[in-house]
């Protein structure tokens, strides 16, 4: 986890752009608001109201977290076209080792890739490093991150770090396809902090995909746990074009998802389940990408003997049934591994949960 | 309380089988997802996506929390026929005494029947017991809870407590109708904890009011106080069939609700209210079988002196106006009634609350 | 802040209504639920379910926080008329210095009003003292608060302090156009409470536009700080009628927002931001007038040191980068502006977010 392999955003980027030229016209065509499709749609446009105007009168950072118009109304770039033949791929949710070293140095690439979430979905996915979630990172309260982010998309991205305490004008501002920008930051708490792209608008980019969770070891490390990081996220996906469903804008501002899903792959482990032994100490990391809807965190068949609601090790509860992680948010849960068996484990707010927020964990004798 | 009065399902149950052969043939016809009615259910089906296919491959436990094909598309079973009958009772909020031996033995029957939840509203209840909820039920931490479920329904049911530490794959497996299943457990934390039936999809059984409390007192009993216990649920409802309102799947997955209720009942305790009197410690323990939004509870003219997030009696914060109990979650509320008056309780959230999940506290002088 | 300055809300209201005779007559033939518009509404009563009738058999106040049939369907009344020329006004979020002497007076007149909440849309507002929100209010934990509501409007009105505990009964009852109401409290705990006009159907008065906030310091003052308050709210509003929109009470059922605010004026912050200096400690007290929605208030590129969950100075944790604050509720975030910048707050559900719940701290070097 010291440092991440390089993707080489640049190169790949030129190739990629390259390669799909003749895709970018019809994109940028694109480009603009399209009409929404569904009557359903017109919830926020019956009376005659068009996105804030005031949040559409800075040119600089100061728009960057507020609605554009002339964005696109779907996820499609160039980059997510044509995705027949894109295998599924479990996403492993096991924490990482904590960094060797004091210093992470790390280098993203933002993508626009066609992703399977399903054996029947692929989706036209904004990414970090090619995968929704983009990758866990461990690091230590008080460690040195130094981050470069490369732009190998279509169109502007960003990185803002929930773990950081950093000026957004400087260091979350976007990228221009092709471009890169570095920052570096030490994390003031421990804690499970999301991380996402922070451009405008923000809704449309962490609704495509671009989340990812970075974990922040207090300084005295919490009692030896099997460790999982659950990123929860909602899809407003648009008809498949070419066999790829865009994520939908004007979808995700109705905020009636079509699915849910851990790590981003509806109810991925329920068929590939996450195991433990009798005796293990459980942690989840529960990080909610949202964009909209909280994450009633509980286990079917267990309680969580504590849940960090701020900074371990202080900052606790115990004894909990169920608890919520806002949008936006991250929490982390424990619970002893006292029984073996097959826990589900779930967003019980169950018209979310029924969607895909739900997998499960073996406890093995 | 220390034994529920056995309500013999299994005879009970072959009576209402041979009651109801003729309705039988309908019920099972129903037994495909049907088309939605409404045009809004096409939201979660414009994208031509079905549910998570991933989530329908296991035949065993596994698939206990997720959805099926071929599930019925409402609460509709031969159960449920002929309502016009059924008289309007008020679900008694106060908490029963907890047990008076150490080992409590309960069997309840899992039916489905109509259930009037107003005056001009009959449903088609899948319900423990007869209810919704079921019955409060009332013990303390490390006590022996030994539970039997019999099945005297028309679709398989089973019992998931929030109490409890077990191995849902054995002791919350689905009950075939006719059959019985028996667990044992020792609550190992206080709390106010739901039960529920856990057969897929969780989300059905849920909404279709499977649901109910069990509170664990602490070993160390907290201060006297008149105890009352709120379970709040949503209603998705189906157009009336013979005078009864099936519950409806596809508006459950929609999670746009037509009515809220504590205890079953949308403003039953505006009608009826709860009395305590002036001095008393007022303690409402508040569970969210949602299935899905949140509880922001409230006492209009009154602030909580104490709200116990985890296991009582630690855990808990003082100074409250409003704190919001997660769908699958339970929390106790406390209150001093310092002042006479007309207190109403309400989930803050209007929209909802607004729907009937309201009440009427009477501090008498 | 220890006196409001007197509004002579009976002489005004004369005034006005002399003005508006003529549109009354058009106000009053619309007092009956009209159907709704749009083909979503239909939501709330394809089942053919209407309000909760238990909700509306109390003459009393005990249905001053239900649903009552023949209401107005929506914030239209002759004081809202004519909103063309209404200038747009930032709402002051800073927190006004407590109060000098240990008894507040306060006269507040409720006013329907048409109010520029953002440059190309006017509301027909229903107010405490002109604006949404009412006036932020500063006390301490056991001052006396002297209040007065001269309801300066055309339907009943009233006001619910969250700060109190009292008698609604007696204290938060209706009060009809022309009249007056008193009450007095000490509030018990400190916090950053909601206050509210309680009046039946509470939806519709808290989502016209009823609702402020009302801080109350501990005995022992919190640090010094750079405090600010944010209030949440939800916008439904209706198609422009002479250029006023009105609140739409069947949308707000619905619950499925148009816009969101901080004080009352969709992302009012981002062009008009909020300035502190580097090394202050910044205070926000959010308080969530819903009606319905959650607020997941998060910083970019901030952490809060300390969130208060309950009375403030005990009832905090820490290191958190978002916490849910529900409708009907308020919290107290801290953050040390340790770095300069330009920090955007907003509700991190950015479904939510996105449609104006979102502004700008500064903080200057």
């Amino acid at each position: 986890m010291a440092e991440l392999a390089q993707t080489n955003g640049r190169s790949s980027n030129r190739r990629r752009f390259l390669a799909e030229a003749s895709a970018l016209a019809t994109f940028l065509a694109g480009c603009v608001r399209s009409k929404p499709a569904s009557e359903k749609s017109d919830t926020t446009t019956t009376s005659g109201l068009g996105p804030p105007s005031h949040l559409n009168q800075n040119p600089d950072s100061r728009s960057d977290t507020s609605l554009r118009h002339g964005m696109p109304a779907t996820s499609s770039t160039p980059g997510t076209m044509g995705g027949g033949n894109v295998p599924f791929q479990r996403f492993d949710p096991a924490l990482p080792p904590v960094s060797a070293t004091r210093t992470t140095k790390l280098h993203f690439t933002a993508r626009e890739v066609p992703l399977r979430v399903r054996d029947d979905t692929v989706v036209a996915a904004w990414t970090f490093e090619g995968n929704i979630p983009g990758p866990i990172l461990h690091v230590r309260q008080g460690d040195t991150v130094e981050f470069t982010l490369t732009n190998a998309g279509h169109v502007p991205h960003s990185m803002d770090f929930h773990a950081s305490q950093l000026d957004p004008k400087v260091a979350f501002r976007s990228v221009l396809p092709g471009q890169s920008l570095s920052f570096t930051y030490k994390p003031k708490y421990s804690g499970a902090f999301l991380y996402h792209c922070g451009t405008a608008p923000v809704l449309m980019h962490m609704g495509s995909g671009m989340f990812g969770a970075i974990i922040v070891d207090p300084l005295t490390p919490l009692r030896k746990a099997k460790e999982f990081v659950l990123v929860q996220n909602e899809f407003y996906l648009g008809p498949a074009q070419n066999g790829v469903h865009p994520f939908d804008y004007n979808k995700m501002l109705e905020t009636l998802p079509d699915l849910f899903a851990f790590n981003g792959r509806p109810g991925q482990y329920q068929v590939a389940p996450i195991h433990v032994k009798h005796g293990d100490l459980v942690r989840f990391y529960v990080l909610n990408a949202g964009p909209t809807h909280p994450c009633a965190f509980h286990v079917v068949g267990g309680q969580f003997d504590t849940v960090y609601l701020g900074a371990p090790p202080a900052n606790a509860i115990h004894g909990v049934q169920t608890f919520s992680v806002p949008a936006g948010g991250g929490m982390i849960f424990e619970m002893e591994a006292e029984i073996p068996g097959e826990f589900v484990f779930v967003n019980h707010a169950f018209g979310h949960g029924q969607k895909g927020a739900i997998g499960l964990l073996i406890v093995e004798e």
